[in-house]
């Protein structure tokens, strides 16, 4: 009996670690994918349903990345900015985009509101310092979002008065951890 | 009442131009636009509705640009293919890809298909020929689609088995010649 559980424990250990590294390659994937059989989570950032709907890591995207994001009342992205596109289509929801476009200054400063609703569309310009927030107390905000350049490398402010130069670089970002251990310098 | 009447005219004529030109510029549009308010045609393709989310000639994005597309039953994109990654989210409706991976051959021979269904993901390897197809009867299939290297550059087949060198281009595309009516040779 014992041998037996032993058998079970490293086939139980082989079938996680295979399962895990399917997340990273899009071998033996099907070419269309159902997207809410995709792996989703919230990577660790309350209140957040991430899923890649299309990405650098999971599928060998080298241009573009697609994902299904969903924050519930009160949830948000951190305050950043990325050196690539970015857009936004809202499917459900409403929420708040605030949107620092004093790139030339030494701190992004405050911000512009701008409301955003179900069915819009909004996209930042590149480096430009952003934050979305669900505004909305009742309900779910859920967006796709498209990014060029993948995997996002993204520069983190804790305030809208900390200087460029302090803010944090998080590279792997939250969802590309798993995949991405080590960054490549070159591609910083 | 004739100088009135010519008055009219010429503001007439300038309105319109202004209402033109506006489709082919992001100056005065809003940062946050409602997408069912965004210019919406067929562009000449029956059974088609066809919406630049975020385009390169419209709104000024460089290097994603995204599309809402409505096939009504039985419409089709040609048989195409186009050196820039395309991901395609279909949110209602469903239908049939057709995909010829072999790049390597003198034409695309017989496609292999693949049934998209609402909600499912699939994206086609650069430079692949393929087709999409609305094939359900009772349905309208509606996507987004999202593709790098705007404005996108298309060869099109006239049918699976004419050789890769006899495609033609259609450059500006469709929705992308009232913006680009000369293409800039030193990109394609």
């Amino acid at each position: 009996m014992v041998g037996i559980s032993i058998i079970f424990f490293i086939l139980s250990i082989l079938l996680s670690a295979t399962a895990e590294a399917s997340q990273c390659s899009a071998i033996g994937l099907p070419l269309v994918r159902k997207i809410n059989e995709l792996p989703q989570d919230n990577y660790g950032r309350e209140g957040l349903s991430h899923i890649t709907v299309a990405g650098s890591l999971m599928h060998g995207m080298k241009e573009v990345e697609v994902w299904l994001q969903t924050f519930s009342p009160g949830s948000h992205t951190p305050i950043h900015r990325h050196s690539c596109e970015e857009v936004f289509v809202v499917l459900k929801g409403s929420g708040t985009l605030y949107l620092a476009s004093s790139s030339h200054e030494k701190h992004p400063g405050k911000p512009q509101e701008y409301p955003i609703v179900s069915n819009s569309t909004f996209h930042i310009p590149v480096n430009d310092v952003h934050q979305v927030w669900n505004t909305n107390e009742n309900e779910d905000l859920q967006m796709l979002v498209i990014i060029s350049r993948p995997p996002v490398k993204v520069f983190i402010y804790e305030d809208w008065h900390m200087p460029h130069t302090a803010s944090k670089l998080k590279f792997p970002y939250y969802w590309d951890e798993q995949c991405l251990q080590t960054p490549p310098k070159d591609e910083l």
